[in-house]
Parts: C-alpha cells; sequence; structure tokens
C-alpha cells in the first residue's frame, strides 16, 4: 500500500491540515510512529506523543486542538476510531479458507451451502446446517443439529455442541466451547450429587463475537441466549439459562451464573461475577473485579465492589478505606481526650 | 412425549392435585410456561410464577403452602430439583457415537474395549486403556499410558496427558486440560528461572465430572488428585499435587494453588483463589470471589473475602465498610464536640 | 532407575551426611515419604516432615540446622528446589513423537526443518516455518507465515494464529490461543458496535512458558510482546498490544487489558487484574487477586487489593477492616459519654 494524506482523507470524508501528497505505506501507534507511516490519536492520553512522534501522517479528531507546533500532516475526522477501524479493514487480510480441506468429517445429512469452506480436520455432524459464505478454520467441532449463519467465521478448535443455533455475521474464535452441558446437580441420599440432565440449548444471534476460549453453556430446559450485537471476550464463564440483552459487551475473565439477565447495552469489566437468577437492567456498567450479589433495577447505572453497590459510594467508602488506620488514631485521641476531661 | 399428569406422579412416586388426565408434551421453564407443558417449582423465589403461569401442570414440593388460587394441577414430590433430574434424564438424548469414525489415531499398542466409541480425529496413544462403554467424542488427545474407566464420557477436544488416570462414570467437557505441566521454576544465576520437570501424574477418581475447559496440572512428584463424586465448573484452575475430597463442589474460574488439599462436602463458589500448601476442612464453604489465604481447620465453617475470614464477622465489617463515610462524619462531629468543650 | 546417596551428591555436587550407600529408586514428597525413595526439602514449612519421613534419602540446604535426631541419609546442597530440578530433569520422559504422523496437513509453501515432529491431525499453513528439534503434538493449528523456533514444544491443541513469530526453547501447553482478535470496537451509529480490525500480531520469545489454555491476543497494530523468559500459568488473558518483560512470571487466571507494559522480572499472583495502558516498573510485587487501576512507577515495590495500593498499608487496613464494629462501638461509646458530659 501507498496512499497520499488526500487519499486517505477521501475514503475516510475528513480533512488535510499540511501537505495533502505526505505519503504513507504503513499504519504505526502513535507512541512507535516512524517517518512514511500514518497513525492514529483516538485517546486523549497518547495526545502528548503528537508533538514528539515521527510518523508523518496523522488522523484526529476534527475538534482537537492543538497546544504546540506540529510536525506532521493531520487528517481531522469526526471520530477517529471509527475511521482507524474503517482503514484496517481495507487492510486486514484473513487467511484465504479453500472450500474444502481434506481429510475433513461432513455427515451425509448435514446441509453445507457451496461456498461455506470448511477446514481440515473439522467435523460437521448429522442434522448440521452450515450458511453462505461461512468460513470454518480446522479443527472445529459442529455436533448434531446445529445451526449457523451466513457469514459467519468459526475459528480453529472451537466446539459448538448438539442443537445450538448460531446467527449471521458472527465470529467464533479458538477455544470456545458452546452447548456445554449447564451446571447442576440434584443431592442425593448420603453427600452424593445427581447430574440434572440439561436438555435445552443455546442461541447466538446474529453481529455477536465470542472471545477465545470462551464458555457458553446449554439451558436446563429452553435456551441459554446471546442476543444480536454482544460481544464477549476471551475466557468468559456464560452459565445454563443466561440472557444477555442487545449490545452488551462484556471483559475477559467475568463470569455470569444460571439463570441471569443482563440488559441491553451494558458494560461489563473484566473478572466481574454476577451471581445467579439476577436481572441486570439496561445500560448498566460493572467495574472490574466487581461481585454482583442482587439484581440492579434502575437502568444506567454504575456498581463497584464485591459485593458491589453504586460506584461513587463504593468509591468514597474506598478512600476512607485507606484512611483507616488515620480513622483509627483519631479514636484514640477521642478516647484520650475524654478520659482526660472526665479526669478532670 | 405426551404423558399425563398421572402418569408422570407414577414414574416420580407423587401426589396428583388437580386433574390427573390434564397431558403435557414438553418441559418449560415455570417463568415461561405455555399451555400443554410441564414445569416446575424448585426455587422458592420463584413461587409467584405458579400462579400466573400458563403451563397445564408443575412438579412443587409436598410441603408447599398455596397463598392463592392456581389454575394448574400440581404434582407434589418430596424433592422437585431431583424429580426434575429424573424426568429430565427419560428426555436426554446425546447425539449417537459410533464405535470407530474414520481417520482416528490408534496406537498398536492402546487397548480399547469393544464397544467403546472413538470420534473422528481422535488419538489414542500407545499403552493407553479405554474401558467399557466409554464414549469419545472427535479431537480428544489421550496420551501414554492414560487409563479411561467403564462408561466415561469425553467430549470434543479434551486433552489428556500422559499417565493420567481417569475412573469410571465420569464426564469430562470440551477443551479440558488434564495433566498438562505443573507451574514449577528454581531461581537459576541472575534473574532466570530453569524448569522444574514435572514428573507426577493425575488421578480422576470415579464419577466426577469436570467442565468445560478447565485445567487440572499433572504433579511435580506424585499425584494431582479428584476424588469421587467431585464435580468441577468451567475454567478452573487445578494445579500441581492439589488433592480434592469426595464431592466437593467447586463453581466456575475458581483457582487451587499447588499442593492444597481440599476436604469433602466442600461447596467452593465461582472466582474463588486459594493460596498453596493449605488445607481445606471437611464441609467448607467459601463464598463466590474469596481469596483463601490460610488453612482452614475446623470443618462446615463458611467464609468470604480476600484475603477470607468468617462469613458471619466478614458481611458484619462490609455493611460497615458501607458506612465509613458515615463513621467518619461522627468523628469529625466528636472532635468538633471535644474542641468546643476544651474552649470552654 | 536405582542409584546410591552417594551417586547422587555427586550429580548435585552436595554432600552426604549419613549412609553414602543407601539406595534409592524412586522420588517421593516429604510428607508421603517412603523407604527405598528419596525425598527433598525445598519449603521451610516441611521441616517437622524430615524427622518423621519414612524416606531414605533427602535432599536438603547446606545451611539446614536439625533440631531432633534424624533417621535418614541427607545430601546437602546450596539450592535444594534447583537440585531437585536437575535431578527431575534426568527423569521425565515426554512422549516420544515421530516425524510426521499420518494424517498430518502441512501446506508445501511452508518450511519444516527435517527433525521437527508434527503429530497427527496437525495443519501447518502456508508461509509456516518450523524450526529444528521442534516437537508439535496433535491436533495443532499453525496458521500463515507463522515461525516457530529451535527446539520449541507445541502441545496437543494449542492454535497458533497468523504472523505470530515463535521463538527457541519455548513450551506452549495444550488449548493456548496465540494471536485472536484483540477486544476491540468502535461505537456506531445507535448503540451498535463496528469491530475494530486487529491487524497486529503476537511475538513470543525465546525460553518462553505458556501454560494450558491461556489466550494472548494479537495486536491492533504493531505487536503484542512477551519478552525473554517470561513464564505464564494457565487461563491467563493477555490482551492486544500488551508487552511483558523478561523473566516476569505470571500466576494462574491472571488478566492483562490491552497495550498495558510490564516490566522485567515482575511477579504477579494468580487472579490479578490490570487495566489497560499501563506501565508496571520492573521488579514489581502484585498479590493475588488484586486489582491494578495505575501504572506502577517506582521498582520492586508490593502491591495488594482491588484497586490495588503499597502492600503494607493495604494490609493495615485490611487488619481495621476486620475490627470496623469494633471501632464503630467505640465511637458509639465516644457519644454517648460525650452526651453525658454535655448534659453535666
Amino acid at each position: 500500500m501507498k496512499y497520499t494524506a488526500l487519499q486517505i482523507a477521501e475514503i475516510l470524508g475528513g480533512q488535510v491540515e499540511g501537505n495533502p501528497d505526505e505519503t504513507v505505506n504503513n499504519i504505526t501507534r502513535i507512541e512507535e510512529g516512524k517517518p512514511g507511516t500514518l497513525t492514529f490519536l483516538a485517546n486523549p492520553k497518547y495526545t502528548t506523543f503528537l508533538y514528539s512522534t515521527t510518523a508523518s501522517v496523522a488522523i484526529v479528531s476534527k475538534d482537537l486542538v492543538l497546544d504546540n507546533p506540529i510536525k506532521l500532516t493531520l487528517i481531522r475526522v469526526k471520530d477517529p476510531y471509527r475511521s482507524l477501524a474503517k482503514l484496517l479493514s481495507l487492510l486486514e487480510q484473513l487467511p484465504d479458507r479453500d472450500r474444502l480441506e481434506e481429510p475433513c468429517w461432513i455427515s451425509p445429512s448435514a446441509t453445507v451451502s457451496k461456498d461455506a469452506c470448511i477446514g481440515a480436520f473439522s467435523y460437521i455432524s448429522k442434522g448440521a446446517k452450515i450458511g453462505n459464505n461461512v468460513r470454518i478454520f480446522p479443527h472445529v467441532y459442529i455436533s448434531e443439529n446445529v445451526t449457523v449463519g451466513d457469514n459467519t467465521v468459526i475459528f480453529a478448535g472451537a466446539r459448538i455442541h448438539h442443537n445450538t443455533q448460531i446467527g449471521k455475521n458472527c465470529i467464533i474464535h479458538s477455544g470456545v466451547v458452546i452447548g456445554g452441558d449447564g451446571f447442576g446437580f440434584a443431592p442425593q441420599t448420603g453427600s452424593d450429587f445427581t447430574k440434572v440432565p440439561q436438555i435445552g440449548n443455546v442461541i447466538i444471534e446474529d453481529n455477536v463475537e465470542i472471545g477465545s476460549n470462551t464458555c457458553i453453556d446449554r439451558a436446563t430446559i429452553g435456551s441459554t441466549i446471546i442476543r444480536k450485537g454482544v460481544k464477549l471476550d476471551n475466557l468468559i464463564q456464560v452459565a445454563h439459562n443466561v440472557d444477555i440483552g442487545r449490545n452488551t459487551i462484556v471483559a475477559a475473565q467475568t463470569g455470569i451464573s444460571g439463570s441471569t439477565k443482563i440488559g441491553e447495552n451494558c458494560l461489563i469489566g473484566g473478572q466481574v461475577g454476577i451471581v445467579g437468577h439476577l436481572t441486570i437492567a439496561d445500560g448498566s456498567k460493572i467495574a472490574a473485579q466487581s461481585g454482583v450479589g442482587q439484581s440492579i433495577k434502575k437502568g444506567a447505572t454504575a456498581q463497584q465492589g464485591s459485593p458491589s453497590f453504586d460506584v461513587i459510594p463504593y468509591q468514597r467508602s474506598y478512600v476512607l478505606y485507606k484512611k483507616l488506620p488515620e480513622l483509627q488514631d483519631r479514636i484514640n485521641k477521642l478516647e484520650a481526650a475524654l478520659d482526660r476531661l472526665n479526669a478532670d
């Protein structure tokens, strides 16, 4: 690739500030920028690098105010991060897939669309239906009666268990397990447990992305549901009968216990735990490492802590947690002062 | 399936209350019940749904007291959850397995019983022994000298490393890694580390279930042991030389560090961390997200917190943690009042 | 194996104290020692077992002072744990690998050295380069243009995505995913998100070990870097553009968010979370379950808590957290006493 600042500005619908003929042949991060490369400023935290970078062209916000002279050419856009996404998608090159690599195992009763790609060592069980333009990488396991919607990509080594339904335009990363048994046991005589069979399934709607080694368990009865546009990071646990609302984003290593229903447009940090049978309102924000023990009924609030509560009082308490030795000192002094008063 | 309430009551040894000829053809959750379906009430939290559900028949506890009129037929049983487990096991249909799917890779020196099933692309190394009625799904790796007991099921993509012993009636879910190296390094000259080879193994006793993507490391020397009836959820870390006692249940994403010995009948919540070289008494309960830093010597106690201590004082402290701003205010006022007194 | 105490002392450069002709034929842990076996005392916590063990020979520190009579022969060495590592490496027997097991899938444009071993059902994509003496176990996925340095071992079911570079003498355990997409989304019109393509890669330098089911995401732009000698335990999350410095050790289930730079020789406990875009100084120690929310600028300090701060004040506050009910009582009493004084 070799583009001028002007060409890139036209792709992005942005304005050039500086030399429109400046050429770039690669993208670099602003803290690592090199001459002849394009960089971008999406996170204000990195603004100081704009004055020192040796990159030749930078994509910045149309509202950015410069505090110092700069050496490079700017392309001003409405949303630098979204513009970056657009540029990167032009550059991205996923490995090509052949239609069918041998050996793979496809049941005679499976339906595989004519333009789907199935990688070597992948396994498509009976009754499975693989949509148009689906790309299945090697070592993927698709169990009985699974359906995979059009344009979905399933990376190497994902396991999709029986009766799972996956929508269109989804991305399932390596090592993901969808539809493993939920964790349910009924106490038996003595201290043994009987397994409660898990006869439900998992439904993944359209435009969902599921990160590496994340696990989504099948429902005991009914369905575990991941709704349209949800993005799950790596190593997340989603238990049986959970329901995650549209466009909710969940960061890595979070665990959601059985039958909990999470609203739309929530932002859930990393390593969060949410206990079972709760309802989390639309637009909730949960800080990383929080433990949510009660339903969140009011929408668009934020919580922190384990057990979690509203983020502002949580942080107020945490400031005082750090000052506990000082508070104790003050109590000690009060007691001593009172003793003196009483002794008078 | 199509059953009358009376037929189901006979299967479960329960009593019909209402119309014994009411028929059902599916099971639904009580909050989603539809006409013509059977539902159940196992968690008292959902009792209100009993009065509004449109399901036709419900399995409930023999001790349930009705506060309002109901429209559906009840089947009263001793333990609704256990009755549900019984019914579901009649309905469950795991994917069929053929005896041997091609291609699979079986060492000439491995012993595979005549009625075991080996899925396509599975790998059975030399010296491995696969018992009667074992079902191995596709993409499973069984390394050298592994033994798998009768009736055990190993789902797609599990990895069982050399010398692991797995008992009878176990269920190993997708992506599980058993017998990976323990995490041991000895400081070398400078700041480098030398790997401590891990020459022990893992022993999984009978009736153990291990959830998706859980990791159980081999012992440095000796064995990491998961005893009879233990149930491990998804994404759990069990380090080298850990020993987990009979019928202990561990929820998802918990981590147990090296050489820790956990008693029988413990209930360990999700995202718990337990440091190495501890002993946890029989019947211990550990709340989710707790960090256990010291051995628990007294049986059947409960802990919470990070680091954890007894749950009752923990929760008492946590209530006051939330009130720290108020406590600080009271200290401020005391100081002001004392100042006034001293000024008098 | 059958060795005398003297032979072992010579291998380790140690001194025999007791019977140099005492023979042993196995290694046991000191709390489980049996006659005819060699044991070791590396953790002072286990010293009492030295006086009761029935093992025949023990490796101990040259500085160990005996408080009681012992029955076994000692071999005194400078560093017992390192000596153990040396002995175990003589005993360790990894499964043999054949050069090429069939079926495997190797692209004609891949370069596989003559003495590398490729397990059955493994997949080597186009442009990949596999170095000398590399051992690749079954079910491994090596995507396009991946390079694997000499002597590296990749266990069953690891997935290495396109353009990843792996150095020499690395160990990649089962279920590891290297080079999955970073988790980046740009808000779109309404509440939808657009995926930010991840066009960078992952670089793993020499002598790195990566535990089972750990995930290391590719960079958005540039590289996610795991530097020489780093040891990562199981089920760890390393996000896009993270950089982990030399010889840093990270325990299981820790998560490191995007673009964070971790120094050399750090010790990071289990289940730690580190937020994105931070810098962690060389030699930092982070206690298990901590949540690091700010950069750590001073080297060789220790932190604890969520959010974390210096370990000493953290623990001081935690002692008082446990005493909050007592502090509240004291405030109650002060208020009562003041009321009495004011009433006077």
